[in-house]
C-alpha cells in the first residue's frame, strides 16, 4: 500500500515467504486507512540495513513497528533494540516446531527492551495490526470510533452465526 | 501509588500473590512518573467487577491496561474483550508448568481481539511498563526523552560491567 | 437439534469453525435424547452476550454447560466464572500448537472456579457429551440405563474387532 | 472424614504421598458437609481392589468419583472404565516433568470413556471437589445455595485485597 | 498369524486403527517364526476382558506382552498391573499431540510396575517385536542366531546404501 | 555388589553422579539375589571401553543390560548397537530440561535397534531392575515366585495405607 | 560429489532417507568447491564401521565432520566421541515429534564431548555446510573471500525482494 | 584473562549474571592456554557496541566467537549476522522455561547464517570452549596434541570411577 502522507506503521518481515501471513496485517491497516509500509528486512541477512531502517523510523514519523519472523526469530527484538517506538512481534509458524521456537524467541525478551508479542501465524498478524490501531487511536478519536465500529461488526458477525 | 491526576495506566492482576512480580511494573511506571493504579481483579472470581472496571477505563482517561495472570491466564484476554484500549499481558510464572500455561493462554488470542504479550515473570512485568511508556510517549515528547535517557543509562550500565 | 422441553445441556463454541468438531457432542446428546442447544458465543468477541447467556442458563433449567474453544481458549473459564452449573471444557485442535495451547488455557484454572476438561478435539467433544449424560444420569435412572447399554454396545464392538 | 450417611463422593489417590495435595479436596467437601471418603488405591499396584471398589461405587450411593494420580496417571481412566458415574481426574505434580505427564495421561482419554480433568496440583484438587459439589447441587437446591455463598465469599475476598 | 503351538508373544492394541502401525510387530515376529497372536483389547472399553486376557497369559505359555495404545495410553500399564511377564509398550502417534501424550502415559510408570517402552509409531512397533525376540532368545540359542543374522543383514543393507 | 557366579545383569551408567539414582536398581537386584555388576562407562568419554564391555557381555553370561544416562543420553542406544541382549534404558533427570532430553534420546530409537525405556529418574531405575527380573524369570520359575511375592507385598502395603 | 584431492569435510547421515535434507549441505559445499564426501553410516546399525570411519577421518585430512540423524539421534555424539575434529550435528525432522527429539539428543551433549548443533531440517543442513566453510576459512583466506561474496549475494537478494 | 598476543577466541555474554556459567568456558580456554577475552555485550541493550565489536573481531585476529545468552537469546545470531567467523552459541538456563527458550532462539537460525549451538548451561559453556579448541587445532598441531591428552585424561578419569 502506498501512502500519501508518511507511514505511521512499519510492517517488516524476515523473509518474503512471511508475506502470505503478514498480508493479514496489511489488509487490516488498509481497512483502517492507516498509512503504512511493508518491507522485507532480515535481522541476520541484512543487519546493517535493518538497524538503519529502524533507527530512522522515529524521525520519519512512524509510531509503531510490527516485526514478523520465524524460527530463531530475532527481528522484533533487534528492532526493539534500535528504537524507542513500540514494537509488536508476530511469530511465524515454523516448519518443524510449528512456531513454538518463533514464539519463545520473540516473547522472552530480557527486562529493558520490550516486544509486545501476538499469537503465532495469521491471527497474530491480524492482531498486531489491530493493536497498532489501538495504540494510534489513543491520540486520534476518529480512529477509535472506527475501531469501535470494527468491534461491533465483528460481534454482530458472531451473533448471526447459525449452526446446521 | 496514588496519582494526583487520573491514572494513565491500569495495572491489574488476578491474585494478590502476583504483586511480588508486578511491583516491577509499578516501580518502572513510578520511575517515569506515569500516573497509574494497581488493582487485584480476577477474570474468574470477580468477572462482573473486572468487566465494569475495564469498560470504564477509557472514559476515566486510562490509555494502556496491563493485565497479569497465571495458569489458565484469561485476565488479559477478558480485558481486551471489554475495551478498545491497548492491552498488554504479563504471564505469571506458574507453580507446575513454569509459566508455559500462562504464556500460551495470554498470547494465543484469536484474530480480532489483540493482547500484546510480554515475557513470563519479572522481566515481562518490567517490560509491560516500558512498552506502556513507549505507547504513551508517542504523543508526549518529554516522556520519549525520559525513555531515551533510561535506555542510555541501561546501555552504559552494561558497558561498565567487568568480569573477574 | 430443537428440543420440545427446555434444554438440559448447553453446547457453546467460540467460532463456527468449531462445529466440525462439536457436532460429535451434538450427535451423542441426540443419541441419548437429551434436550440441548448448540450456540456460537465468543468469550472475546461477544463477551456481554456470553455472560448474559451463561448467567441465565441456571434459571432456564440447563444443568450442564459444555464450552469449546481453541488457542487462548477462555470460553470455558469465562462460563465457569458466570455460573454455578458444572462446566465442561473441550480444547480445540489449534492450527500451530495442535491444541496444547487450547488444553492448557482450558484446564489450568485457578482454585475456586472449576472446569472439567476433556481431551483435545473430537474425542473430547464426544466425551464432554458423555460426561454430561453421566452427570444428568445421577438423578435420572432411565438415562443411566441407556448409558449402561451404550457402554455395553461399545464394549461389544471392540470385542468383535478382528485383525487381518 | 467419616460420614454418617453413605458417602456421596469418593476421593481416591494412587499413593499416600498424594494426600498432601488431595487434602484440599477433602477440606472443600468437608466445608460443604458432603459425605465422602478418601482412599489410597493404585491402578497398577492394586488393580483388582481398585476395579472392585469402583464397580461397587454406584450401588453404594456414590455419585461422583475423584481420582488423583501422577506420572503415567492411569487411575482416573481406570475408574472411568469401571463405572457409569462421573469421574473427575486430578493430575499430580510429578517430580521430573512437573505434571505434564500426569495431565496428558489423565485428560487425553479416547472417545467413549470420559474423565473431567482439573488443573495440575492443589488448585486441581480443590476444583475437583468444587465441581463435584456443582454436580451434586443439580438435584440439591440447598447445596447450590451454599455454593452461591462460597462464590460470593470468594469474590468478596478478592475485592478486599489491597496492594502495598 | 495362527500359530501351531501356543503363542509366545501377545500383541494387543487398544483400537483396530492401531493395526496399521502394529502390523510391523506382527511382520517381525512372523519373520522370526515366533508363535504369537494379535488382539484388539481396550483398557477403557473392555477392562474386564483385558484383565482376564492378561491374567491368563502366563499360564497359556506367553512370555512377552506387547501393548500399543494412543492418547491417554493406559493399556501397557494396565497389562503390567495384571501380570508378572515382561510388558513392552508402544506409544501410538496421536492426532493432536503427535504421540507425546501416548509416550508419557506409557513410559512414566510408577516404581513397582515396569513397562519397557519403545519409540512412538512404526519404529516402536518394529522394535517391540525385536526386543521380544531378544528376550525369548535368552533361553533359545537358535533364535539368537537368527537375531544375529537379522542384525548382520540390517548392517549390510546400510553399508550398501549409495547416495546420488 | 560382588557376585559369586558371573553376573546376569549389567547396570552401567554414564557418570558417577547417576549412582544416586541407579542404586535403586542395585537394591532391587540385590533384594532378588540376582548376580549383577554396576559400572560407570560413558558412551562419549570411553566409547571403546563401552563397546568392548558390551561386546563381551553375552559371552560372559549376562542376560540383560541396564543403561542409564542423562541429557543427550546415548548410552543405552550405543549398548543396543553392540549386543543382541535385551537393553533397558533409564533416562536420568537432567539439570535444565528435567529429563525430557534424556527420555527422548533414549526412547526414540530407530527401527532395528530396540531399547526398552523406563521412567525418568528413580522410579525408572527401580523398574528397570524389576523388568530385568521379569525377563530372567521367564526361564527361572523360582524367581517368578519371588516376583509374585514382591508384587503381593507391594499390593498389601498400598492396602494398608491409611489417611489422616 | 567426487573430489580430486582428499575430502576436507565428511557429511554422514544415519539413513538414506536423510539425503533429501542433507543434499542441501552437499550443494553448499559444492558451491564453495570444498572437497567433501557424503556417506550413510548408522550409529546403531553399523557402529563398528562408523567408529572406524570417524577414527580415520583426521589422518585422511578431513577437518570437519557433519553428522545428521533423527529421533534418538546419536550419530553426531558418537562421531564426537571418536575424533578430535570439530563435529557439527544436524537434527532431522522426525515423523512424530517434528525434530524435537532429534534436536535434544544432538545438542544436549555432556561436558567434555562437544557437538556444534544447527537448526532442525534443511536450514540446519545448509548452515552446517556454511559453518564448516567458516571453520575451513580460518586458515584459507581465499575461502573467506568466497564466503564474503556469498553473504553479500544473500544480503542483496533480501534487499531486492518486493512485496505485492 | 589477559593475553599477551591478541585474543583468538572472544567469549561474550548478554549479562554479567551469565558469568557464573561462562567461567567454565574461560577455565577450559585458560587450561589450553588459548589467548581469549571475555566481555559483557548485549544484543538488545548495547546493539551498536555489539555490532562494532563483532565487526572488528576478524581484523583483530579472533578466529572463533562464543556467545551466551538466555531467554529470547539473540546474541549468538546477532554475532553471526555481523561476522564470517565461526560463531558458537551457549543457551543459558533461564528462570522460567529452564533454557528451552534460550536453546530454540539460539539454534533455530534460518538458512544462511549458522550458529553452532551447544548444550544448555555449564556443559554447553565447557563444550563451546572445547569446540573452539578443536576448530583452532585444525591448523595448530600442538594444540591438537593437547586436546588428545585432555580427552585421554577425561577417559581415564571415567575408567577410575568406582561405585560404593
Amino acid at each position: 500500500m502506498t501512502s500519501r502522507q508518511g507511514p505511521l506503521v512499519a510492517v517488516i518481515m524476515g523473509s518474503k515467504s512471511d508475506w502470505e501471513t503478514m498480508r493479514q496485517a496489511d489488509e487490516i491497516l488498509g481497512q483502517f486507512e492507516i498509512p503504512h509500509e511493508c518491507r522485507v528486512l532480515s535481522a541476520h541477512r541484512t543487519p546493517a540495513e535493518t538497524a538503519q531502517y529502524v533507527d530512522q523510523a522515529e524521525s520519519r514519523g512512524i509510531e509503531v513497528i510490527i516485526a514478523a519472523a520465524g524460527g530463531a526469530a530475532h527481528l522484533a527484538g533487534v528492532c526493539a533494540a534500535h528504537t524507542l517506538l513500540p514494537v509488536l512481534g508476530v511469530p511465524m509458524e515454523s516448519a518443524s516446531l510449528k512456531g513454538l521456537d518463533s514464539l519463545l524467541s520473540t516473547v522472552q525478551m530480557p527486562g529493558g527492551i520490550p516486544v509486545g508479542t501476538l499469537a503465532i501465524g495469521p491471527a497474530g498478524a491480524r492482531n498486531a495490526a489491530l493493536l497498532a490501531v489501538a495504540i494510534l487511536a489513543n491520540s486520534r478519536p476518529a480512529l477509535r470510533d472506527k475501531l469501535r465500529q470494527f468491534r461491533k461488526a465483528q460481534r454482530d458477525k458472531v451473533l448471526r452465526e447459525t449452526l446446521p
